[in-house]
């Protein structure tokens, strides 16, 4: 059995595990990103941490062959750089990740962005598998995703392929004028949906200035809040809308939904499921879209994929 | 140098060509689709049309290797089938296309959707040419487009990849209520920024019953008509904000926008134009958004590719 380490790098948080070639994770280990001392210090915490798995690994009998990460960021996956990423990691940009880590380790490396990490974890051993294309669409902090096909990301000519959360939606408009989105302009998907998104709309509708974060406007839902539970099938219905028209422009295999809106259980997933449905060409009415599988583990598998099968 | 015959089979008519290896034209034909009449008249009808270029041909010393097909209908590409057409082309569904024409011509042939064909022309000799990957739009009768990666276009699980007219556009609304789209949902970028679209919106708002279509809503406009040029504004919006969102989704190395309404001169383009940039991600801003050029030779090249370059 081949092993590898796969790393996903995140803005407060480095999570790495040993894969095996056949998706199982052995062990994983987490730091916290030091994401004020730059790309350099990044980079040592982080070759620390491979060193402290693959020594690890050895105890096991396991030889780690590589490193894959998946990254924050805009990362060019075939230079092995940070394009671009936000002020969340500073000093990140312009950093030579697979460069630094093969240096530092003596080990092969390859990066995607963290997205597209998650999206082949899933892909390869997740809720995706087995299929020829498959689609993953996340809404959390932000609204991402990742057309992976024949086990590869579409990552772009630039790199910024799968910014699924950045296309217009009808809803994300409040009083006639549309809203402020994470990117500069406004009236994106992204900007209804996300998760932040559900607390700001509570606020902005003159819901209780005490309920602190989306969560909390999903507890409140549940215990009979008309204004939180009209928030939430707003957001619901416009995620959906998102994905059934991506479906029609991409026509996958099969669909996967992840992020901690996909994880709230019925009260989005019933209301984003039928918003999608009903905007699904015929010859589509019946593409899977499932929930992802693999929770926090996937972009780390989905980083080992880059070293193992690609 | 090898020569092949390209074939563009639309509702209303069929075009043919013998194209080399280069890409040049040699020679073309038209005929009217027997489009009452059943797939098998169609073939044949096609064949005689094929056969006669193939003579043609022949007389400037060029023999044709093979047939490629772009065809009206959602078209399975890998048994080279049509899996469904409107009643445009009656009895269109369930031909095989090109066990056909290989019986009918003995030689090997190949299909696919028409609007994949036109896509693939263009960014194999037109407006894409040496681009890695090409997102072609058509504004037309309907809106429709392909994304080319690597000289191939993404034809979907289902074969119905590229239908970029059928996702949410905030314009496509009328009076609190979304536009019926010609998919049999609503709400659609087909709904309001494809060419019937325009006419009808005109006549909607009250614009003169006199103008009978949307050509000579065009014409009013240049003549200062302020109904005919703010529902040509709103169009073009329309469409640039969708083509704006695709990119961002899709990051491609170059956009092509043809059909109809891109030929229509500045008043559309620009319109099309300034709405698109205003929704890229700040790494896309530079991309080229060109018009296609190969007008309706586009899909006998994009076919003739298929069975050239693939």
């Amino acid at each position: 059995m081949r092993y590898v380490v796969g790393v996903d790098l995140g803005g407060t948080k480095t999570a790495a595990g040993v894969v095996a070639e056949d998706g199982s994770v052995l062990l994983t280990e987490q730091i916290p990103t030091l994401n004020r001392d730059g790309g350099e210090a990044i980079l040592d915490a982080t070759a620390a941490m491979v060193r402290s798995l693959i020594a690890r690994a050895a105890t096991l009998g396991a030889t780690v062959e590589a490193v894959g990460v998946g990254s924050a960021g805009v990362i060019n996956a075939a230079e092995g750089t940070v394009i671009s990423a936000t002020d969340a990691i500073l000093g990140w940009t312009g950093t030579a990740i697979t460069e630094g880590l093969t240096a530092r380790l003596g080990l092969p490396s390859a990066v995607v962005n963290d997205v597209h990490a998650h999206a082949l974890g899933e892909a390869w051993h997740g809720a995706g598998a087995g299929a020829p294309t498959a689609l993953m669409v996340a809404f959390g902090t932000g609204v991402g995703g990742s057309f992976v096909v024949n086990g590869r990301p579409l990552l772009g000519h630039h790199f910024v392929g799968g910014h699924v959360g950045h296309f217009a939606s009808p809803f994300a408009v409040y009083q006639g004028t549309p809203l402020p989105c994470s990117c500069g302009h406004a009236g994106h998907v992204e900007a209804i949906s996300s998760g932040p998104a559900i607390h700001a709309a509570y606020l902005r509708e003159g819901g209780s200035a005490a309920l602190p974060d989306t969560k909390a406007v999903f507890e409140s839902a549940r215990c009979g809040d008309t204004l939180a539970l009209a928030v939430i099938a707003r957001a619901a219905a416009a995620a959906g809308q998102a994905v059934g028209g991506l479906i029609n422009i991409l026509d996958p295999a099969i669909v996967v939904v992840s992020g901690g809106l996909a994880d709230a259980g019925e009260l989005w997933w019933s209301g984003m499921e039928t918003a999608m449905r009903a905007e699904l060409l015929a010859p589509l009415a019946a593409v899977q879209v499932v929930r992802a599988k693999l929770g926090s583990t996937a972009a780390i598998v989905g980083a080992a994929s880059l070293v193992l099968t690609q």
